[in-house]
């Protein structure tokens, strides 16, 4: 595998019925992607024995044997210790510059400590945030933070809104993304000082970026903006109501139809408008939470997703390698000064 | 009349359709709280007018001409110097202890300006929240607060939990409410100090309350806590998100349906399924946000809400009017010292 360009190394013993549904992910993965190769980190006796399956596997996997595997309850400070978990390894491909993006459905807050100490942040970024594609009424758009960071001041929302203008753009195929911090008023004078301070920051700067300004968490849905920006605490909030709400609504239709008998005879003649809502607003479809801004792309995919959701999580990280998405926010960064444009900001403010 | 603890004053000329809308929801309310009697503050001569296709409402309500009105444009800073507009004085009706609560539909800051300095915050309430009730898989919960203030202390926090579970029990006719703090996780180190600290204080104090701990927003919608707290800026994100998704989803089924012929043929047979969740889902049953925290409570209806919509405002507000809110609240902090409570928590944490 020499040319590491399109490499993705897989942790294969993450997520609860692994390495069956990591397997199988790739699976569908491989097909869709001919030209990606895999780097396969796990039990190798266990991972062959799933890869029986699906035999033309080994043209494009590299199995590598790990023994050790992180567990759910594990701790941060734990696992950043024990090189030797398929997790550690899987990522520590991507710092050996072997691979060019990780891919993992175990511990969440191991996959970020781990991923932070080993690709380090990238120049001029300050902190890594947690993104998603999430469905709006026409389409897709770019959620970020989702969790990384609790508090974040206003460099750190300008610096999310950068790397979410570029993930639109590469990701997404939107042209040119309208960007927008989330906020609870549309008005400048509105919600937290530092959103606000990020706003004055992004209209003033000199990227080549649609800044919209504000945007209300009702609006998202309905695709205002193609990238939507927040401090991890505010985005995972929002996120979760969404999920939420969407997971109730469904829950709802579902039992309404189910105690009326009468609504059952209804059903044959609704297939088609309930296809179409299932295939926008599938959760499987948006799999795969990414860890962006740090040299190398970290990937988290649901710990309960089946093979097609994992498949859904390779995809994102292989659009993304085949897109140079990091050398991409370097490029960009490097045009820009962000703590220069904070310190004017500061003078004006104060 | 004499009894004015079951006295409600009304702003007739707030809202898009006023004074219209305002008058048909009186009529609604009137019918169903037969026990309450209404002070209506706006122009004598649009309000009777309105008022002669429901003529029994002249033995409920006293008309109060006002001339000048709120626009929504009016700045906060503004509107609490004209005494003269029907808000100011449908408000100015509670301090001056002739009725129990106020309502309109007009500018929401500036309901909340006047409200502030008029009825002035109960004794050892620091700050008062903006309280709606929202629907969950299996009834209604108290959500808190929803935009009044946008950064919050532990001692806030507690002082809406207390505030909540009194609305949950004496407006929901829930016995014993499960009270929970909105947060990113439920483990006890997850999110924000301000968060952690007032959990600590509510599990130390004497209170008379289920604290349940954290709660993570997409929980909300299936019914876990019966009041739900937050600071006003996480809350309001966390309504209009669920709100907006609620929207994409009727809007979606809809769609479907609508380009589907095939499916048209379906919609008779699912009209029992389509009416149960129009039901429990319609934002018409949840309209009237409550200004809680005053001496005297303050209800905004939406602004663009109709006359049934209006009405539930009104019964929002008979309802804990009936229950003597105010003096619960007032009755309930007297037992217990929040202040020295978060002292506590102080010499613990540092």
């Amino acid at each position: 595998m020499s040319d590491n360009n399109l490499v993705i190394s897989v942790d294969a013993m993450g997520g609860d019925n692994s390495p069956r549904i990591v397997i199988e992910g790739l699976a569908i993965a491989a097909k869709k992607n001919p030209d990606i190769k895999f780097l396969v980190f796990g039990d190798e006796v266990k991972v062959k024995d799933e890869m029986k399956k699906f035999p033309f596997l080994h043209k494009v996997c590299t199995i590598c044997n790990c023994i050790e595997v992180v567990h759910n309850e594990d701790k941060p400070s734990q696992v950043i210790r024990n090189k030797n978990t398929s997790m550690y390894q899987a990522i520590d491909a991507v710092r050996r510059k072997e691979a060019k993006a990780v891919v993992s459905a175990g511990n969440t807050g191991a996959l970020m400590a781990i991923s932070k100490m080993l690709l380090k942040t990238i120049q001029k970024i300050h902190r890594p945030a947690i993104v998603s594609f999430m469905p709006h009424r026409h389409g897709k758009y770019v959620m970020l933070d989702l969790g990384a960071n609790t508090e974040c001041s206003a460099v750190n929302l300008a610096e999310f809104a950068i790397m979410g203008n570029i993930l639109a753009k590469k990701a997404l195929g939107v042209e040119k993304p309208k960007v927008a911090l989330l906020n609870i008023g549309a008005e400048e004078m509105k919600g937290k000082e530092e959103i606000r301070q990020a706003a004055q920051m992004l209209k003033n700067s000199s990227l080549n970026m649609d800044f919209i300004g504000f945007i209300e968490p009702h609006e998202i849905s309905f695709g205002k903006a193609d990238v939507v920006v927040a401090d991890g605490f505010t985005g995972n909030v929002a996120l979760k109501s969404i999920e939420g709400t969407a997971k109730l609504m469904r829950g709802m239709i579902k039992d309404a139809v189910k105690h009326s008998v009468l609504s059952w005879f209804g059903l044959p003649f609704l297939f088609f408008a309930i296809k179409k809502i299932s295939k926008t607003m599938n959760p499987k479809l948006y799999n795969g939470a990414m860890f962006v801004g740090l040299n190398g792309l970290s990937v988290k995919s649901h710990g309960g997703a089946d093979g097609f959701g994992f498949s859904v999580a390779l995809n994102n990280a292989a659009n993304l390698v085949r897109q140079d998405f990091v050398n991409t926010i370097r490029n960009e960064l490097e045009s820009v000064d962000l703590d220069e444009v904070s310190q004017d900001i500061f003078y004006e403010v104060y």
